[in-house]
């Protein structure tokens, strides 16, 4: 199981690429989990039942047909949702997460902000314009974009 | 890791029931887990990031400081779901999955309702009605409730 970020600033496009490119890797037949950091969500609408439970202070399992959520106490360490979540996935993508130092594709709005991202490996910037001594991806050159994860991916 | 079934037919009180017991449950020391079967339900609110992420075909983690959800194409399979998620809790509370059999406390609107829910041993039945050969409690006896979870809990 490999894991690797997308990082970027506020409103740089990283769930616009992440909604783009995993489907392309699933069909290539990866089991791929998306972990995202979030400032602040809400399981399901207030007052429905589930959100009555977890507010009573328990941890919850909600399950339907077609899907099963489980809501924990649990905090956003990325080291610990990978061992509790990740095992039965191949590639685990990150939204997120900078400080964790993953392998990472940078979306830059700015060529300043590139120094807040470095940290892990880069492998590719995605932004309008180009950074030298990366390899740059406009924004929706998404087979361009695949095509780097996998070789990172398959290289031992 | 016991599981105990609360049951009844839909607007029986199974929510109100769950979040007024099992604070207390966990006040003795109880690592609970509670199981909720719905027919629906959403992961966090249309339109937001996560929810986008997971319509995508991926399944998704959202953490934040406080919580994590983890939102799989896992279906309503009790025994998988309990298997997964239920290693770290002492008792795992399902609200409905009337046809897993397990043990279980049945709220009761009307005394014909019962047969719907025979199946798996029954600790008490909860209604407004007594019905012989079973302890009854009446809705916001919680403290008997609990007495009766416990002393299940504990029977080897």
């Amino acid at each position: 199981m490999k894991v690797l970020s997308v990082v970027g600033s506020s409103n740089s496009g990283k769930t616009e690429l992440i909604t783009k490119v995993v489907p392309l890797l699933m069909k290539k037949g990866l089991k791929v989990l998306v972990v995202k950091h979030a400032r602040f969500f809400e399981m399901d609408r207030e007052g429905k039942d589930s959100w009555k439970i977890f507010r009573c202070g328990v941890d919850v399992v909600v399950s339907s047909k077609d899907k099963t959520a489980y809501i924990s106490r649990i905090r956003d360490d990325l080291e610990i949702i990978c061992d509790l979540f990740g095992r039965n996935y191949d590639l685990i993508i990150t939204e997120g997460f900078n400080r964790a130092c993953k392998d990472r594709i940078v979306l830059l709005k700015d060529p300043d902000e590139l120094d807040r991202f470095k940290c892990g490996k880069i492998l590719a910037i995605v932004s309008d314009f180009e950074i030298k001594g990366y390899r740059c991806f406009k924004r929706d050159d998404y087979d361009g974009i695949v095509r780097v994860i996998l070789e990172w991916y398959h290289k031992r």
